[in-house]
């Protein structure tokens, strides 16, 4: 593979021998020009604080094997794979044409000539990885369930559709070339067959937030600038205090994790579209062009919900988005939101089925998703052009040591703090 | 919008005044980086020999008046639009934010900080635009449908859906910014409310063909180097020859334009990943790494079907897609392919949905496509890893020549000789 640089050639030659020594590089070090690669270890994984990639592939998977051992032989592949592929390597040590003549090539090499592409493979578990259907707990984790690793409850309008929600495992695949991305999960789900079956998956093109704020603002398919007032990597005693899950907060094997919360949410468009300019900019509660609340200033000026215009009418419509989801309204609560916008064809009916794939981590989804969603869903007037289609929750573990050796029948793996 | 060039700026000017003078650049000046402009007008539409860009968003339309000057209108009016989005300017004259505050913006924001990102639109009429399902003809095109334009015929093996194959008119986007293409589809879509409603579109994000020797050959998602053979701008004289209807070839208005078949081609990539290296380089006709052919050399080589190896058993397998596909074994029918990659999420049976959303351009499909799908179909090793599930033809006519005056009620549009 293209681009790969000394760590990962430092990497490679420690995989021919079937293991490998994680990089020691910082974890924060990035790609200078979107080709670079992301350091896969780390006390925190990768893909939630840095800076946001132009293309996403999610993915859940169903875990078919009712054997804990299987399990853990299958997070420990899937690290080594991740491990090698953030680097811009192929997902085995041979590759997708240097192995066996007679085997299946253990990489399916549509990256091949593609470099790491700032490529982060975050892995996280779901409600139903712990406990099945009927209440047993499974693989021995009798216990280990985090208390707020719960099924999201029912929210005003939900339409939720079974095929796009849940999954016992996740990933989410970010890269700065889609194809790089697509071909991370299609490799874990090759690594998996036997053992986890795709239960569904998510292209995302256009990031709707930025973790720093080096990176403009992009634009929603509403067409106005989205994740103003996200968390950025910079703020770190807000990533803290918001994202990573903390001692004593109820889960220690999940300590320097998060909890991602995922929703397709399918905007209906069309019909937004026919809104006049005004009504899309109240309904926001921001001027479409600069994304300065309605309040004034410019994008980053804090929104004064008290100001008033003519009549005394607030500027900013109590029921706009940026009123509802601001942390003013949600006792403080804010949350580090990496989505990506999304156009999966149309529905038959003329209409495109395009949106934006939510994606959220947060420290504790009870206090810092539940309550907000509940309101926008109640309250938000944007509500009417939104229908959320699919829905998640993982707990994301902790990232696998710096210099820790990778592969194997012993090697380090993500998740390792669960199964201790 | 970012990244407007000279050409975009005086178009602007022009646009104010509610028409413009289509700008005058040579028609193969092509954006450095990525982020220009690609001319949109000349003596054939751009998208088709232009160097392919990274993503495609691809939609058919089905016409839902009856009136020929209101499909008169909107061709018109889309022309304008397309003229402006390719040179990076909002698809209305106000834009997204500058029009008047209650009505709807003529442009719908997503791409308002984004460059040109190479972006080509390139229009199409189908069998069905011409002919009603009972044979009646539409619009007054009564004799006008070429005899060329017909529905392909059923292929063995096809596993084709209604709703993602077909439709009246077809629009080709491709941009270097996925969002810049979902944004041009989408402000046609816009446009056609009312006339002509979305009958499916697909998203592709890595291009599987190079229409320049320039452009390095991509990979496939069987993770083979696709497009060797393709036929590049610089063959000026097999471009002529191939892709472009000339006068005799059956239907003047035609002249300057082609044919374009789309075929969405579904990979069982799971059980592809599960052949061994021998069997997929059998099957392809070439090797995995470098892409040349089992008879030997550079990926570039031209393949010796003769050539035998141990017990005089050809290198090449006779059923080998190379082979199969190769001019020699086609009547000489060479085509230009712009492809892309696809993935579609999960079937809900473990699988991704992913494959090739195949796009050619022929000067004859009756001779250039057919007889070779109907060869591949019925002899291809690779068939059993495929399944053909949409399908389109339409007839693209000449591009909009330089000079002419868009937009307004006389203004010049694609596919004008049709209804002169």
């Amino acid at each position: 593979m293209a681009g790969v640089g000394l760590a990962g050639a430092g990497l490679a030659g420690g995989f021919a021998a079937g293991n490998a020594t994680a990089r020691t590089s910082a974890p924060s070090a990035g790609p200078a020009e979107g080709d670079g690669a992301f350091a896969f270890t780390g006390e925190h994984q990768a893909g939630i604080t840095t800076p946001v990639q132009d293309s996403l592939h999610f993915a859940t998977w169903d875990v078919t094997t009712q054997d804990r051992d299987e399990v853990v032989a299958l997070l420990r592949a899937w690290t080594l794979a991740a491990s090698r592929m953030t680097q811009g390597l192929p997902a085995g040590e041979f590759g997708p044409m240097s192995g066996p003549y007679d085997a299946p090539p253990d990489d399916t090499g549509e990256a091949e000539d593609l470099p790491a592409s700032g490529l982060t493979i975050t892995f996280g578990f779901g409600p139903s990885f712990f406990t099945a259907a009927d209440g047993t707990p499974r693989f021995g984790l009798d216990g280990r369930r985090p208390d707020l690793l719960a099924d999201l409850p029912h929210f005003p309008g939900d339409m939720l559709e079974d095929a796009r929600c849940g999954g016992d495992l996740a990933v989410q695949a970010c890269a700065n070339d889609p194809q790089v991305a697509v071909h991370a999960i299609r490799n874990l789900a090759r690594i998996a067959f036997g053992t986890a079956s795709v239960r569904w998956s998510q292209l995302g093109y256009g990031r709707t937030s930025s973790t720093t704020t080096t990176q403009p603002t992009p634009r929603n398919l509403f067409g106005f600038k989205d994740g103003t007032a996200n968390i950025t990597s910079e703020e770190s005693a807000a990533v803290d205090e918001h994202v990573w899950v903390a001692p004593g907060d109820g889960a220690d094997w999940l300590t320097g994790g998060s909890y991602l919360v995922a929703r397709r949410i399918r905007m209906t468009i069309e019909t937004w579209d026919r809104a006049p300019l005004r009504e899309q900019e109240t309904i926001v509660g921001r001027t479409k062009g600069s994304g300065a609340p309605l309040s004034g200033g410019e994008e980053r000026t804090e929104p004064d919900f008290e100001a008033a215009g003519r009549g005394g009418a607030p500027l900013i419509d109590p029921a706009s988005h940026v009123r509802l989801a601001h942390p003013t309204s949600n006792g403080g609560a804010r949350m580090l939101r990496r989505g990506y916008n999304y156009t999966d064809g149309s529905d038959g009916l003329g209409r495109l089925d395009a949106g934006l794939f939510f994606l959220a981590y947060v420290r504790d989804p009870a206090t810092q998703y539940v309550p907000m969603q509940n309101a926008l869903a109640k309250h938000d007037l944007m509500s009417e052009y939104l229908r959320h289609t699919g829905s998640g929750i993982w707990a994301v573990p902790r990232g696998v040591a710096e210099g820790a050796t990778l592969g194997g029948d012993q090697g380090a793996f993500v998740g390792q703090e669960l199964f201790a």
